[in-house]
């Protein structure tokens, strides 16, 4: 019976296939990269950034699990991708954030002739060294991809020669997992959630699981998703705004101590020139949130938000809230965006803490599109997600760093955490484990 | 990318389609109706036995649920299957309990023609009227076919309209929940269990996904199944014995109350003149465990087995083997079958009790093939399984009862339960909720 219905053609097109691309659209990225890129292509176009690829869990051996040839043909293949031109006029079209053409004209016309640069990959101790030189207005671009093709690729490598059947059980685990988070989080009645997934998914397959089967079951408690692609075929907002890389190339380039010291507040200063409203949200921890919040200009008080990214969500929001306080401004009127590690029991954790005193949204990242720990039915160590960042590593030539609020998760060249640490102060930093 | 693959011919096929078949071959039914049906061909061609479906769970109103029309269709198109060139030589090459030959030659000749008889249905009070009149030999055949098919079309009822992503999540968890099942199951080591969910599967295709998940899963502890076809087509044992039919048509057919006391054990004689081993399996309950052992002649405890089908499992099998101790025979030689009602708890309860002092195997139903409640994304009542049974309701125009050890299962025309009862007496019987 259920021979006579396969599809032949199809069976003939699978067994002959050369490559499944994992990033089929230069949409598939990160929204905030988008409007980062519309304000580097406008103040720093001629700045050259390296991005490089760091694995924190250094106990998985990344280069032995993911075939490196592979990996070279699907960064490949993402370098032949264009914008569509569907996909320009969407980004043309769109309201995002409520705001109609947030993207100038000259912008996208720039954009429409859009390709991935050049990459360096080799395999040094069981890991990849993977560079990205040029132009930070090209170079920004790669993070994103990059990094859900080598998580796609290591879960494809993971669950090579499983049965059908396995795979059957497998899916039907994660999936089930997956909507017990859905149930539970049903219950918060104000909840604003949305995917941030995008670079350390499953598969893209899976991710779109994921934010349909949130928008399913959470309704408009779901958001949106940070993923432009999904965004556009699924009907759903297209959220984020900004992330580290701008005060760390804004601190590479800073000549000496004291510019050092404002190059966080400059780019703040940069980003309001360009978005206003929910898109004026702080990212305060690239050198400490203490750091930042003591000397930060009160104007930033005026901004919509915050998202604290390293520290406990519970702790780093209630500083916040007194920094707030302090600066006489109501935390009920703001908003905190929690986006760090979380799944539905810190989710819960932080909604019932913080509920009714500060408007909350929460960026839902690994543990919503690639919780697959132990849902296989032989045990798949590989399946579990890793802590794989791709970071900017120089701006100009010179060492870019992070420090963060969580000390395991700094990266950058010694003597300049050093320096950064001598000028940032290292004052209520705590080393946290680095899940994912 | 999905909408270029989808396969327009086969679309085409599914939105014009007119009837899915739920049974679609004369060997989707229980094993041991063959069995039965060789015997009842040779020694009782010419009787005449009517089955009646009873709905025990009256509170669902079963044709307020399920079309009539639709049932009729399917009934229709079960009465035009005919045992296929390959299905007959399969029953007549295949060796079935280590016997090859198993069925006679002129009993196949016959069985080539073989066709289900008419129907008679109708609807009344929200219950359906479904009786299969004329020869035992016959309508015999009727009873899984035409339990399956108002299972199936239950559930069918129960989902339509669920959009594609609900009844993703739905097949994801009822998926996720059996394989828990069989993850807790393969703790037990010596376990021995077959499918014997046929006749109240949620779906032909979930009892077919079940079959697999089990032999994955628990590799030689999964005996077999009792669906003949699914054995077929997975290279799996077909299993199964005798049913309570042929004690009912007996007792029915005895004239006069010693005649009636005898029936039960006249049956045994029957059945060991044509099969051995394995299959000389004592079904003691129908009209009472209590009366049957006490009455039964010591021959009885040289069969292999008894499968005690409406008693609690221990204290139904502790029954038994002081039985089989009273008559100086070792429970360690001896089998006890369980398939009544049970569950992974009420399997591990039973193994964990049993284990060591008795051969033991467990013939897993409803609760294997048609768990679904609480699976569904929305709440889905009409998806728990109802306890539906077809048994054989006059023989030769007499009336046909069945007591079993729990007066709530009991069937029959109210007069010749309370003359069975009289007869066979109701000792130790002891009402319980019957759930499936």
């Amino acid at each position: 019976m259920s021979t006579s219905k396969t599809d032949i053609a199809r069976r003939v097109f699978n067994h002959t296939f050369k490559l499944d691309p994992i990033v089929r659209s230069l949409l598939d990225t990160d929204f905030y990269k988008l409007l980062m890129l519309q304000m580097i292509w406008g103040l720093y176009r001629d700045v050259d950034a390296t991005f490089s690829l760091t694995n924190r869990t250094t106990k998985v051996r990344l280069a032995d699990e993911v075939d490196i040839d592979e990996l070279r043909e699907q960064l490949d293949h993402a370098r032949t991708l264009r914008f569509s031109k569907k996909e320009m006029i969407w980004l043309a079209g769109n309201s995002f954030y409520g705001t109609k053409q947030i993207f100038a004209p000259d912008f996208l016309a720039w954009l429409e002739g859009f390709q991935l640069p050049d990459y360096e990959l080799s395999e040094k101790d069981g890991q990849f060294e993977l560079h990205f030189h040029g132009k930070w207005v090209e170079t920004t671009m790669w993070e994103i991809p990059a990094l859900a093709i080598i998580n796609e690729l290591r879960s494809r490598a993971a669950m090579r020669g499983l049965g059908r059947f396995t795979l059957d059980v497998l899916y039907a685990r994660a999936k089930a997992r997956t909507w017990e988070k859905v149930e539970r989080l049903k219950k918060l009645p104000d909840l604003k959630i949305s995917d941030f997934g995008t670079r350390r998914r499953h598969s893209f397959l899976w991710q779109r699981w994921c934010v349909e089967a949130l928008k399913e079951g959470l309704g408009d408690a779901l958001t949106g998703t940070s993923n432009v692609l999904l965004a556009m075929d699924t009907d759903l907002e297209a959220l984020g705004t900004n992330a580290h890389e701008l005060p760390m190339v804004a601190a590479a380039l800073a000549e000496g101590d004291d510019a050092l010291r404002r190059a966080p507040y400059g780019v703040l200063k940069d980003w309001q020139g360009y978005y206003g409203g929910n898109l004026l949200i702080v990212l305060p921890d690239a050198f400490g949130t203490a750091s930042f919040l003591d000397n930060a200009p009160d104007w930033v008080a005026d901004w919509t938000g915050f998202r604290p990214d390293s520290a406990p969500a519970i702790e780093g929001g209630e500083k916040i809230i007194d920094w707030w306080r302090a600066h006489g401004r109501d935390p009920r009127e703001k908003l905190l965006i929690f986006s760090d590690g979380l799944d539905t029991e810190t989710i819960e954790k932080a909604y019932r803490h913080f509920d009714g005193r500060v408007r909350m949204a929460f960026g839902w990242g690994t543990n919503l599109t690639n919780d697959f720990a132990g849902v296989a039915p032989v045990p798949l160590p590989q399946l579990t997600p890793i802590s794989l960042v791709i970071k900017v590593s120089r701006a100009n030539g010179r060492p870019a760093v992070k420090l963060s609020d969580n000390p395991a998760k700094a990266v950058g060249d010694r003597g300049e955490i050093a320096r950064y640490l001598r000028v940032f102060g290292d004052e209520e930093m705590a080393e946290q484990a680095v899940v994912v």
